[in-house]
């Protein structure tokens, strides 16, 4: 049995996978604050899964998604500010504990493996073939690329980094210090904070209040729908992915969003028939709400410690 | 002995390469005009090289590099303007008379795989690793990528066509129907027409009017370099490559170009740390005038089909 886990800001996701990667058990609990809450939030995790489903037989392998940057060909997490954690090698933290491996992964790349092992079922850990971008619309953008079973892991760790790609230099100031980047037009972080009003989801009251006929939330709307199309447009025309799917915070919106980001690729296949042969509208999807992509990533990437796939990284 | 072709619009680029990669011949000559004259001069450069150095045994196989749409597992060629040629079957056409396997390759990728394997020269076929992207900047504007020893082919034959990202809403139209792409800034053709005087070197007379005070030629040196820098960042942002290595036609500006797209670089990294972070300056480098990098690519390709090798295409 092989665990996988995604560690939220708020809540952990964990799930157990059999040896044909179906997932057999899954909880939720609340994300500990700071690191010792954080190697503790694991351990419950694996021990409660583990119990859950003893029919499934022993751990094999933990998996563990984290948000924050994981130093390549290591277990080491760095600014994962979200859970109060500054550094911390997680596999050494809970290894002894658990005695399975332990492999720690970017949550933007585990959701991308465990999406692509939902979407090309049969292509996993390169069984087939096809491509694929997970593109992550949260407080930042960032994506992970899968192609044939196997992530895209670059040489210094900033493969699918497409938020802070300029596509106006008349944009806003993105937080990086460019301007016009895909970020400061479509993060959430910087949409709330040129929004600027109180309200635990900012991004969605911008969404009701151009509804309403707010000019200010109009742009601020549009500019969301321009920064994912022109990401989207950015992976297709660089890495030619088969499908880009779309997750986190912001596409709890739905069809709002949706709605929103095909009128904006349509709107180019307009204006031109190169954008039009890609059929880009055709080629995104958004990630079902609640889909348990990035804790089955994570479990993926855990068990491939044993076979040595997914070793180039 | 393996034989790489580089079929450009005026001459053909021929080498011979020996089992260990090495190229041991060399020859150019002029390119027939239209289908059953690129026929020819392909025929009459393998028959020429294999009689200059009989010592290396007969003709194992031959791959072609040829600037042109390739149809993705084929060699069919259509769409090669500057040849003449609006669709051929370039192995079918050649293959019988030499008795050789054959593999027909855009020459963006060609070029991209010949020069990866001057640049990282344990890596080919798989027996190392390190990424690259080639970024070829001529009429348009397209990159090859290179990871692993292996071409990046993609789904549907759009990969590295960073040349129709657009970078700025208010930038000039560009052939695709798109404003602001970068092969609209920084393409050789668009740069001509925009340009629109008469003279062999459209691209050498704007840098040289630019550098004699003409601001209408000063603002399209200075979009060539906007145009390359986005490139360079979309590669490194998007597939993480460790090196991008510049070549194409613009590339005989040589310095002048470097010293363009290098300031260009450091002003952006001047106002992000994030930018700063990434080291691009290092990152780019000038392909040599007169590289051998797309005959030899093609070498390589072509031999690639006796053993397997880059067979995901």
């Amino acid at each position: 049995m092989r665990i996988g886990l995604d560690i939220g800001g708020t809540k952990t996701d964990a799930v157990a996978v059999d040896s044909a990667g179906t997932i057999v058990a899954r909880l939720r609990l609340p994300t500990g604050w700071g690191a010792d809450a954080v190697v503790r939030t694991v351990l419950e995790a694996v021990r409660s899964l583990g119990a859950q489903v003893p029919e499934f037989g022993p751990i094999d392998s933990v998996g563990i998604g984290i948000p924050g940057q994981v130093e390549p060909g290591s277990a080491r997490v760095v600014h994962a500010v979200n859970l109060g954690v500054e550094e911390l090698d997680l596999a050494a933290a809970v290894g002894p504990a658990l005695g399975v491996p332990v492999r720690v992964e970017n949550d933007v790349n585990a959701a991308a493996f465990g999406a692509y092992a939902l979407h090309f079922p049969l292509s996993v850990d390169g069984q087939g073939s096809g491509s694929m971008a997970y593109l992550n619309l949260g407080t930042g953008i960032a994506a992970g690329i899968v192609a044939d079973g196997e992530l895209w892991r670059g040489a210094r760790g900033t493969a699918g980094e497409v938020g802070h790609i300029s596509i106006d230099p008349n944009g806003p100031l993105c937080r990086c210090g460019q301007h016009g980047c895909i970020e400061a037009l479509a993060g959430g972080g910087a949409i709330a904070e040129r929004w600027a009003r109180s309200g635990a989801l900012p991004v969605r009251d911008v969404f009701d209040a151009a509804e309403a006929g707010d000019p200010r939330a109009g742009e601020l709307r549009a500019g969301l729908a321009r920064g994912v199309a022109a990401a989207v447009r950015v992976l297709v025309l660089t890495a030619d992915v088969d499908a880009v799917i779309l997750g986190g915070g912001i596409t709890a919106l739905g069809s709002r969003l949706m709605a929103d980001v095909s009128a904006e690729l349509a709107a180019s296949a307009e204006a031109s028939p190169f954008m039009r042969s890609l059929r880009l509208e055709q080629r995104v999807e958004l990630l079902p709400a609640g889909s348990p992509a990035a804790a089955l990533g994570a479990a993926l990437i855990g068990a491939a410690l044993d076979r040595g796939a997914l070793a180039r990284g």
